[in-house]
């Protein structure tokens, strides 16, 4: 029911009704839009924030964007309807608002445009979607084919919601002149200032035809009348009735009256988007809405998208992972790094981490955010909880609650900057920042952990204030006192990569200083939240140390075990008993937990996480971003059958029954899976739909520099796989600093990692002295 | 098709698809309820702010209460689902979702409880929704009865909607040991100091029921299947699969399995509402959930609705209107009065006159109220632009916006208190206020006044800053020079109604400032904002006069016109030169415009009002509020027919054409028709089903002192009907100051009213020495 094409670049689906909400998402650097295989939509588009241009029916709250969406019957959506003029019959493409049993259903995701095929009543329906590269409009063919064998008289009917678009003034007309629907509203306001903001938003959604349709309709109620949207009223007369939207719901219907010989067929091209008046909409017109603009198109998109292909292609004996690594992995890293999640104010942790994977697919880009982000630093050295990036953004949501973790992942993200560019002349960069204060990257990291040492309390350990990277960790600090053990081990974490560079750079003061910093927080933390078997999450306020055995809920939680791997402060007695826990307490089929048990309701002394759904978002969820850090952490201590266990659990699939678990197809990795599979087995595993989340660079990064091996340093690749041990090898080509890397990897009776160009071994399994262009195709033999 | 019931307490619509928007609203003081013929509602409580309990299917905004609201299948709605067990038919009560046509409908307004009957494949469906008078909670009653002559088998499924309740936490299961489904969220929050906000919201939503179902579902999707909501997929099998919900959009559904013989019936109650916890929820139900807590409850409540039953009821040759304003008009006043349009900061100028009509039905409300007003009066004198009711409560939505009229509404609503009371001790309240300053109300009516005639520009004109009685003039005045042509004669009209008080009250000194300062606002507004045919409505920033014969949009105003009445501003040559134009420009079928013609795009120098859509909300509506002043100004001037034939089309009816255009039961005044009659006669006389409106306290004003022409004074009442030419007489009976006044008002040959009592003729057509517990019948003539 779910299978990849032949060439990887698409999944498919063959049933509305087996995973509801599967569907695929396509963006540009202005807009994104997610559909599902039934038809309904979100979509999106920046002006500077993010706006709509089909609305829900009511008056919808403006939000981040939230995980599990639900769908109902008047959701936003783009669909078709399929009348057959002889006898009445109705179906719909894709499979809503009807909801007709179909005789076939194919909803293909591609890398760069989202297909159906639907056939049903002898009718077959084929639809596309494709984004531009650089404007915003949903661009859709449809194609009726006539597969019935004898000639056809039918009707087709698009229908694109536009919805309750706003209270101030709202209406739809068809404009002949433009060829298609224009809903006209205005942005509500009520501070004259904020006329001045709102003036030049685009407030049309028009609905362009290349063809010109027998009638059409604007008005959401008179198309659906007593019917409903399963059976629209306006259907059962041979012409729509042309009705305006006055200050009603408008909708964008349309219908084609076709007489269809036997295999006959008619392509239809439809440009949906908003506007900011009619010569926008006219010179959208002119430049898209033809056979050869929708060609164009599509080929300037897919080529945007291939520039995001990334460095790495494997080829193993896990044919569905190659799929997802080869393929889709990529796609998922260059959307984070090359939008930004289509936010104008990203949190500075996801900034940092998002870019990070930007480090593989267009490191420059990497490279400037850098200086994006430390240009935003405050004088304190602190760096803010969100980073800026349009004129007149503001920090919105989460990110107006003090957040005390942002300063880790400056070293964090950079070690993949330079293992992958080897730009250490990055670190000399002059950043001017907003105060006016000038520095190089360097000493603005320096500036960063030397805040981070100073933001410590009277035991070393580091202040939590109202989150760290567990976000609703809001009052386990609020009054000023409360720690964090993660954080505390982050820091650790994070002096030691500093540090490294520090002694990179000959800067021995700064690298000693740095080191001893994480001897000392990693002394402290193992003082202070060491419980017996794994690490505790941290001290509240009113000093009660919680995630400890103690705890009934929230008793142990991984990240301060992942992080007292990275940072060093667990001692090999200390991993194989966390380890152990982890496996016992934490472990579910869809990937460890974040903690558990989940919360069952508030604990005041912790905050909101113990108010969220237990299983669901962080409470007890399957928080990849979470999991690929402990993955990543147990890489680096060799422990890879459990690192690969976890890694692969991440990624949906490949059998039926995890599909429909999940709920998603395999060409994105969720924020997270629900949790909670003791207490709730029915839902544990669901996915959140949700495909914005810091966990994809870090995918990237395992799959390259752990399950491959390959890590770059100031002067060459290190190569050191790490594979499954069920695995005998794996074909790798991996592009790095220009150059092109072929390996065969295959387990052979070495000791250690062998790496053979030709008959040539590059000692230390080192390849050294790289030249751009050149192409190294090489044998690696990995321990039996 | 609709018609009111013999009593004249009901009304009742006998089609659900002739008004699909038609509905009946029932309140107390903590809790409101809208609900549809249909079945969709709009149900809100206070603690302290609006919340729901049964929610939308997608994260609504919060907002104020909107206009025009739209239905669509996923609305929150009750409904009741029957299945023939024995052919698989189905239908819905009272319509939505299935829309079959049913045998018979009746929809059922009353005063203090909303009722259907619904008959359909021999079943007969009777529901009944009531209220509690203190708590928060709908009290449904659902009557099975078998009316086909034979015996039955079907199944009965109330489905009540709880929908998207919390991204955070939301959760629904059948309760067995409180008897019900039960829905549980979190109020989603960011900031830690939120928690302590939210910490006791009632964030359960429960529906108990008496008698207990024979399967349950509790999962909105699960109950919906692909069937649809039109043919739920749960109600194909012999009973719902009684899902909980998990983090999934929860809902009440239950089924009750019967065999009935002919003519059988069974009654159902059920609770459905919010509450903090369990003991709560028991707690209701053991206080309402039987026979006798239904007929208990529904008592209580007919007795608070009866003590807003208010002082007046007529007899005149129009049944609807007297109808209307015997049963209708009391009660919305009334609703207003007692509970401030459930807001915890309305408007000033609203706040004023909801309580100006409680002058009529509760004084004692009236005048607490404006002692409540008074206490936030800022240290300059001026009223801010909302009151605050609740400890916590914030100005909120537009009054965070600055406003100037809201000194203007203290004499006027004053003077509706004294004429009702002649309570002149109120004046002498010590009040202080927010700032620590304490003056009596008469000093501070005093210095309200002295800051209207600061409020003025060096050409006497009122400043209108962001706006004034219209809210969305926002750009006249924002740079602070813009005046107000409406406020500067406002200010003349409520500074000589002070003036009057002055002088009753022996304060010569005031009482000249403030005639005095009448007399130049008048000459001012002459000067500056008269136009040769009509009075201008301001001028802007720029110097601009808009609202005169040069503007192809927003012409000409009505209250400038209403109030140059008042103010004594117009002269006698003036005046018929207005009404001409008011005839010629303003009026519609369904009212007077609030201005002609409307703004079709926005002119930046007026603001936001021009973006409204043309004809809907303040865009050139039949706003009923300036209507009811028009009407007001011209009984003051004795223009007696026009002004009875304004204030009879703001009622809707009585022909079917007009109700259906208006889509609208004469149950309450909206607070606008759509406007734009020439532009869009399709949506012209609409109603905006917002049964919000000062408009309510003012049209009682209008029957009882204009037509019945009853006005008390500080020793009696004075009595000048106003009959329409077409009448010959009326029947009147008001309660005044504790006496009980029975007029039979006739036409005849005498030259000015003449009031008799037996024999006796009152001098001056007054009664004086008026005794509380009396009853004075009295013949009134009024000259033919």
């Amino acid at each position: 029911m779910i299978r990849p094409t032949d060439d990887g670049n698409r999944y498919e689906l063959a049933s509305p009704t087996a995973m509801p909400k599967a569907g695929g998402f396509l963006w540009n650097q202005k807009m994104m839009v997610q559909i599902t295989c039934r038809g309904y939509a979100v979509a999106q588009f920046m002006q500077p924030e993010p706006a709509k241009y089909s609305y829900a029916p009511n008056l919808e709250a403006k939000t981040f964007m939230q995980p599990e969406q639900n769908y109902y019957a008047h959701h936003p959506g783009r669909f078709v309807y399929i009348k057959d003029e002889e006898t009445g019959e109705l179906f719909s493409a894709p499979y809503e608002p009807v909801r007709a049993k179909v005789d076939q259903f194919i909803f293909s995701v591609g890398k760069s445009d989202i297909r159906w095929t639907v056939e049903h009543l002898g009718i077959r329906i084929e639809m596309t979607l494709g984004l531009p590269t650089h404007d915003v409009a949903e661009l859709w063919t449809v194609k009726v084919t006539n597969v019935s064998g004898r000639p056809r008289k039918i009707s087709v009917y698009p229908y694109f919601t536009i919805g309750y678009m706003s209270w101030m003034n709202q209406s739809a007309e068809y404009r002949k002149d433009l060829g298609g629907v224009v809903g006209s509203c205005v942005t509500p306001y009520q501070k004259a200032a904020d006329y001045f903001k709102n003036k030049y938003l685009k407030d049309k959604t028009y609905f362009l035809c290349e063809t010109e349709p027998n009638s059409w309709e604007c008005m959401q109620s008179a198309f659906e009348g007593e019917g409903g949207l399963h059976a629209p009223s306006a259907l059962l007369e041979p012409e729509l009735k042309g009705s305006d939207a006055r200050y009603e719901t408008p909708v964008a219907a349309v219908q084609y009256r076709l007489a269809l010989e036997a295999d006959d067929n008619r392509e239809y091209r439809f440009l949906f988007g908003p506007a900011y008046d009619d010569a926008e909409i006219q010179a959208m017109r002119e430049k898209y809405l033809s056979k050869e603009g929708f060609a164009k198109s599509a080929d300037d998109y897919a080529s945007y998208i291939q520039k995001g292909a990334g460095c790495l292609k494997i080829e193993t004996p896990d044919k569905d992972l190659d799929n997802f690594v080869n393929n889709w992995l990529p796609r998922q890293a260059y959307y984070h790094g090359d939008v930004n999640r289509l936010t104008t104010d990203p949190q500075t942790r996801n900034y940092l981490q998002d870019n990070m994977g930007m480090s593989f697919i267009k490191p420059e880009v990497a490279r400037k955010a850098f200086i994006t982000a430390l240009s935003q630093q405050e004088e304190s050295g602190a760096m803010p909880d969100g980073i800026l990036l349009a004129e007149g953004a503001e920090l919105k949501y989460i990110n107006q609650i003090p957040h005390t973790d942002h300063c880790v992942w400056l070293p964090v993200t950079l070690e993949v900057y330079l293992a992958e560019t080897g730009d250490y002349a990055l670190l000399d960069e002059q950043v001017k920042s907003m105060n006016g204060d000038t520095f190089t990257v360097f000493e603005r990291f320096c500036r960063a952990m030397d805040w981070l040492l100073n933001a410590r309390d009277e035991r070393g350990l580091s202040y939590i204030a109202q989150g760290d990277w567990c976000d609703p960790l809001n009052m386990v600090g609020y009054k000023g006192k409360g720690v964090s053990g993660w954080l505390t081990l982050a820091t650790g974490f994070s002096l030691n990569l500093w540090a490294s560079v520090c002694e990179q750079q000959g800067k021995k003061g700064e690298a000693s200083r740095y080191r001893a910093g994480a001897k000392e927080v990693n002394e402290a933390a193992n003082k202070h939240f060491w419980d017996g078997e794994w690490f505790a999450r941290g001290i509240t306020d009113d000093n009660v140390v919680f995630g400890t055995k103690k705890d009934k809920e929230g008793r142990i939680w991984l990240n301060p075990q992942t992080w007292s791997i990275l940072s060093g402060a667990a001692s090999k007695d200390q991993i194989p008993k966390m380890l152990a826990q982890v496996d016992e307490q934490l472990s579910t089929p869809y990937g460890v937990v974040m903690f558990a048990p989940p919360f069952s309701g508030m604990r005041e002394d912790v905050g909101r996480v113990t108010q969220k759904y237990p299983g669901s978002a962080e409470n007890g969820s399957v928080y990849n971003h979470a999991g690929i850090f402990y993955i990543y952490s147990l890489y680096t201590i060799g422990e890879v059958d459990r690192a690969f266990k976890l890694l692969r659990q991440m990624i949906p699939g490949p059998s039926e029954e995890d599909y429909s678990q999940r709920g998603q197809l395999p060409v994105y990795i969720p924020n997270y899976y629900r949790g909670a599979w003791k207490q709730y087995p029915r839902t544990a595993g669901r996915s959140s739909q949700l495909f914005n989340t810091g966990t994809v660079s870090w995918v990237y990064r395992v799959f390259s520099e752990c399950l491959c091996g390959l890590y770059g340093d100031a002067d060459g690749l290190r190569i050191r796989p790490q594979l499954p041990s069920s695995w005998t090898g794996i074909k790798v080509t991996r592009l790095f600093r220009g150059a092109k890397f072929v390996l065969d990897v295959k387990r052979a009776g070495v000791r250690e990692v062998t790496v053979k160009q030709g008959d040539k071994v590059w000692p230390e399994a080192r390849v050294t002295g790289i030249q751009a262009g050149e192409i190294y195709e090489l044998t690696v033999l990995v321990p039996q």
